[in-house]
């Protein structure tokens, strides 16, 4: 599981510099507290960020999910492309808001995996039980 | 622990799928990103999916914490109570905000339940361990 | 485990009743749902509880991932300060948004103890385990 512990600490810290971006966007757009308003650029980097909230409340329990049913080393190797496609999500939208698309995928797409693997494991587990 | 599994897994997919009525409605809608305002329609879906998100971290660990000292079945059944007040929640604040009340009592309280009962068992525990 | 334990429920709780807070400061300054936005007072109870929530997601991990390699006893101690410094960061926040910076320390810094130690713990057990 230490793999998955990595994967979970990145993750989180990976959203926690997305918050001093805002936090810095903040400054430099002059967007005082507690607007979350009011400059496009600042809007950016917020939305980024609370977008990545909304992404770790369903990869965290994907990856301990599908760690318990399958494999820790795949769920991990999952995480990493979530983490990858994090970055790229944020480079994406940051520049351009149209281009968010295939950044999105890249970190939807491994949730999804981490998700159904752990609902089909616990499925598969209960009727194995009978 | 494998209902309780199943309902983390529903409960995160049923926030997923708030989230792409969000999507659709910033189309139908017109909103364009990084706006999060601009439409009442919109924003109906889009703090129906915020909401859910503050209550998912509040739901997962009163889950686990309400199994680890009672019942993962209660559990479990608790968290379908949960599944099924947030879908009455949505229905009705998209229709109308104000009649938003009962969907929220309905997953507030499941949630107070496992989450005090997470509480309750903690403190007997350590009573019981002196 | 049990004070841990503890610390997670009182932590989500506090997050509720900031919630609760938002709740009141809708009805006292006439901020209609899905509005979250017209009221100054209103947007800083509101920013108090978004922000709890961005920092519950790191807190939550990092109790657990702490308690796994080092101690339980002071996951949950650092859990205390935690608890304590968004008490402080509420309550600053609402009376004046500059001053919400040592508040907000108070939370960020344990926060950032538990994290850090999950993962120098994680990588530690790997490089162990060789």
């Amino acid at each position: 599981m230490a793999y998955v512990h990595i994967v979970t600490v990145l993750a989180v810290l990976q959203f926690i510099g997305f918050g001093f971006r805002v936090a810095k966007a903040r400054t430099r757009f002059a967007v005082a507290a507690p607007a979350v308003t009011g400059n496009p650029v600042f809007e950016r980097h917020f939305r980024v960020q609370q977008n990545t909230l909304e992404q770790l409340i369903g990869l965290l329990p994907g990856l301990y999910l599908y760690s318990t049913y399958y494999n820790p080393v795949w769920a991990a190797a999952l995480g990493v492309v979530y983490l990858v496609g994090r970055e790229v999500y944020a480079f994406t939208y940051v520049k351009d808001p149209v281009k968010r698309g295939p950044g999105f995928l890249l970190t939807v797409l491994p949730i999804a995996v981490l998700l159904l693997g752990g609902l089909v494991g616990a499925v598969r587990y209960l009727i194995d039980a009978r």
